[in-house]
Formats: structure tokens, C-alpha cells, sequence
């Protein structure tokens, strides 16, 4: 499955479901029931790349959690979270940063990605999505959730569109 | 292999082991003797949708662990802990909710869970359970513990029963 | 690659190297230092069935750290740790427990424990340790380090001795 | 591919990139924003092969983080990190120890090592290394980052000069 090139110069923004997409979708639990996630230092330097693009960034996440908080904060990702129906607050994002749901590329992984995967401009799913979330994707990519997906979101769009700028 | 939707139906209520099931049977020792283990997101989200659709539910450890209990707490999950003999609790567990074994579905992965899994009306083992686990279950699940077992667990129940309501 | 059930019935004691064979050689190592490793509930299990038999068990580690106290406290395991050459440590728990170093199987992954995984009665190295300590071994473990593999050997020494016992 | 031995003796220093090539480039975050990563004992072990031998070590990270100079404390090993251009470094860290560049090794695994590896005396991957670190590597590892990448350079070194000093 390729993107068409058009399909990625027309994109202006992404929205990341955190769980599943940041991370493997586990957890770690501790015995004081703090919570702890994997991320990948990988991930870190795309967001970084796409940062310094200017291109608009954002997680959308169901769980509310301070993890959530403390990684959006470390990548400088503006965090939405304790989200139940994520696509309103999706289009709200869109507003905010003059775009439309058009310009805006989702990436999910699991039921509740479900909407803003079919709504958005780009819809893309982690490779180890869930089935409802594969079947609603535009894209599926060739990295795991945690294992690079969103570096490998940053690579495609660069590539895209640095090469129309060049 | 595959479960007949007659058995799935007849399922009212579902016990879990934890370790092995909930989490991929690791545990991660600190130097102060506190544990932590690796849940799955996906798997809470499981929990969640059996809940909703009114399924009571149940953790059985043999540890007697606070990871347990906090985790039990997040996703509104009963629990009994630190248990030698799975059996006779499960067996009280299905009567205080006005249910018979045969009406109980039992998850697990090791020996200690074999009387359990050959006892209730369903014994489902996780894809990595241990061959005593194996033989003993009804059924044996495509996911590995940790890895989205309770979840693939929600799934089928959900679509057996949702289609017999529609 | 079998062992002789002769060789597991002469077998009367055994000899763990912990990381590596209780864990999969990895360490957390937090911002203060602090570390933690990922041990396994089954091999909790096997070291339970193995004590219930009576077996001497010990383990013997290149590192000193509190982790390894504070698993081999939860596992009821005797701990000598902060070992540079182990062999004259391993002799000297053998002789502690009555036995001769033939009577003893000892379990590691790399090149600090050749010398015992050659003296021992029955050299044991997990599936996925060092050409070196492979070589040295008379047998090798199905299962890798902090996979199940101190579950494999409870397994394979409790088959062999409880038939003979039968 | 394999290094000629030529190219390994004449190899003086060895300098290392952290995340990625001593852990899996994985970062653990916990909910107060504290961080945790995964490194090998085997890694440890060869590092401790390396500095008996009397080579000289750095490690130079991208990253500002507590947990590098945790690492390198216990393993003996300098470290120069929050750097953002690694090769003034690099160069610098060579002629202290009375090194030309062409007598360095250097391991990396992503974009940011790519002039390091490019001008180094011998540029290293890890096996998993991003294709752009794979490009300008003269040699890559068959073992990844965390998985025993850096055992892997210093039995790579150690047989290649003790061979030679035989």
C-alpha cells in the first residue's frame, strides 16, 4: 500500500491517538498503581523533524493520564486527553489551527479511532491496529505502535513534501 | 479450533487468572523488592465493553499482590487473591452471582489452573499457556497472555451473543 | 538433545547463575540508578515445585545486587552473590549440603560460568546463552533466559525423578 | 559482511552512541515524567573485556539524561552527552587520548550518528539500525541495539588483536 504523493503534500496536520500508536499499547503497572509506558526514542526525534517543519501536532487520547502529559510535554506535543468521543475534538483542533478535517492526517489503532480514521483526510493505522481500525484506515503502516510508527509517519511526509518544495 | 456459538451463549459470567493472562507472566523485580507487570490496553478496553454489556466478571490469583488489587480497581474488576485452590472459590463466586459452573468461563495458563479449566462450563487457555493448561481448556485462545487475550476473549463472547440479540 | 534420565536421578542439588538464566540478561536502570530485571512467574513456580521436592537449591551471581536478594527472599532461595570465580563458591555449597560436585547440575549463559557448567555433574546452559558457556554445557535449554527456563529444568528433573520414584 | 582484521587492529578507541546501540532505543516513562531504559549485562560484560584490554571508551548521546551517566558510572565508562553536533565532539575525544580519527570506531544507529559513522575510522551499525545509519556504516552488527550489540564489537576486537598479539 502506497500513499499517492498528493494525498501527503495535501496534509497540513496530525492528530496521534497515544496509546497503541506512542507506545506498544502496553502498560506497566506498579504495585502503588502508578503507571508506566514504552516509548521510542525513534518516535521522539520524528515528532522533532516534523516540529521544525512547522507542521501542526497534536495527541488525542482516551486515557487520562499524567504519563500522557509527561511525554507531550518532553516532545513539545500539545496533549488532549480523558477524550470518550475523540472525532469533535479533533475537528475543534482543526479549527483552531485553520485547517479542515480535509488537511488533517489521523493515526490510530483500536475502536475508538474508529470515527477520526474514516474522517480525517488521512487515516493511518499502526501495522498491529485492530481490525475495525485497519478496515477504517486509508493507510496501514509498516511499523508497530511503539516500534517506530511515528517516525515512520514523519520519513513519509518529509519525504513528500520536501520534495515538492525542492 | 473453533467455539460453538451454543457454548458461547450459555457463558454468563467470566473468571480470569491473572498472571499469564492479564500480563505475559513476567515480573519486574525492583531493587526494594516491589513488583510491577505489563498489562494490555486493549485488553482493559475488553474488560470495559463485557462490563458495559453486563457481564460479571472476575480476577482469581494465586498471588497476593497489590498489582492485582490496583489493577482489579482501575478496570472495576472484582478480585480474589492469594488463592492455593482456585476451584472452590470459583465455585463460590458462581453462586453468589446466582450462576452455575456450567455457565462460567475460566481463563488460564498454567497447572494451577487446570482444575478450573477442565470444572467450568468453558476452560479457555491463552496461546502460550503451559501443555498441562492446554489440555486441560475447552478452547485455546490465538493471542498470548499480555497480548490482547482478554480482549480476544471480549470480542468473540460479544459477537456470539450481540448476533443472537440482533 | 536428550538427557539421560540416569544423568537427572544422580542430579541432588542445583546451581542457578541469575542473570541470563532467571531474566532475559536485561537490566532497568532507572535515573537514580536503581535497577530492575523482568524474572518469570513460571520459573516461580518451577523453583516452588523443586523446594517441595526437597532439591538444594542456590543461586550463584557475578553481580551484587539487591534485586538478587530480594527474588531469591521471595523464592525462599539461598543467594550468594558478588562472585568473580564461582567454582570454588559452588564446591563449597555442595560440600555445605553433603554432596559431591557430581551430584550437582549447574545452570548458566556466558563466559563466567564455563568453568562450573564443566565441573558441574551436569552442565546446563538456556537456550539463548553464549557460544562459550554453549560449549562448555552438556545440555541446552529449550527455553531462553527469563522465558521459562528454571520451569524447564524443575520439569525435566521432577519427570525424571518422580518416575523413578513410581 | 565482515571487518578485516587489518581494519580492527588498527582500530585504538571505540566510541558509542547510547540509545539504540546499548538499549533498544525503547524509553520507559513513568507517570512523573522519570525515565528508564533496558541495557544488557552482556554489553556490560564486554565493556569490561574492552577496558582490561586498556582501550579507550566514550559514550556521546544526543540525549541530556540522568540515566546515561548512571550507566556509564557503573560501567566504568566515560560519557559525553546533550550533544547536538557529534563530531567536533568525537574529534575532540580522539585527540585527548592521542588518537587520530582513523584509529576510532564509532557505533550509532540513526540520523544523528550518520557524519560520526561517515568519518570514523571504522563506522559500526547496530543490525536494527534506521537505513540512513545502515548507508554510512562501513560494517554492521548482526545483533541489535540492546541485544547485545556492543558484546558483539568487543568480541569482535578483543579476537581480532589478541589473535594478533598471539
Amino acid at each position: 500500500m502506497i500513499i499517492p504523493k498528493k494525498k501527503l503534500t495535501a496534509i497540513k496536520g496530525i492528530a496521534f491517538d497515544f496509546d497503541g500508536v506512542f507506545t506498544d499499547n502496553l502498560v506497566y503497572v506498579m504495585q502503588n498503581g502508578d503507571e508506566a509506558v514504552a516509548c521510542n526514542r525513534s518516535d521522539g526525534m520524528g515528532i522533532r523533524m516534523l516540529l521544525t517543519a512547522g507542521v501542526p501536532l497534536v495527541i488525542i487520547s482516551t486515557e487520562e493520564n499524567p504519563i500522557v502529559t509527561v511525554r507531550g510535554a518532553k516532545l513539545n506535543l500539545e496533549v488532549i486527553q480523558g477524550v470518550v468521543d475523540k472525532l469533535p475534538r479533533l475537528v475543534d483542533w482543526a479549527v483552531q489551527n485553520g485547517l479542515s478535517l480535509d488537511q488533517i492526517a489521523f493515526v490510530g489503532n483500536d475502536v475508538n479511532d474508529m470515527q477520526c480514521l474514516k474522517s480525517a483526510g488521512l487515516g493511518i493505522a499502526v501495522a498491529d491496529a485492530y481490525p475495525i481500525a485497519l478496515d477504517a484506515a486509508d493507510f496501514v503502516l509498516t511499523k508497530k505502535g511503539g516500534h517506530g510508527a511515528v517516525r515512520e509517519i514523519a520519513d513519509l511526509w518529509l519525504d513528500a513534501n520536501l520534495e515538492v518544495a525542492n
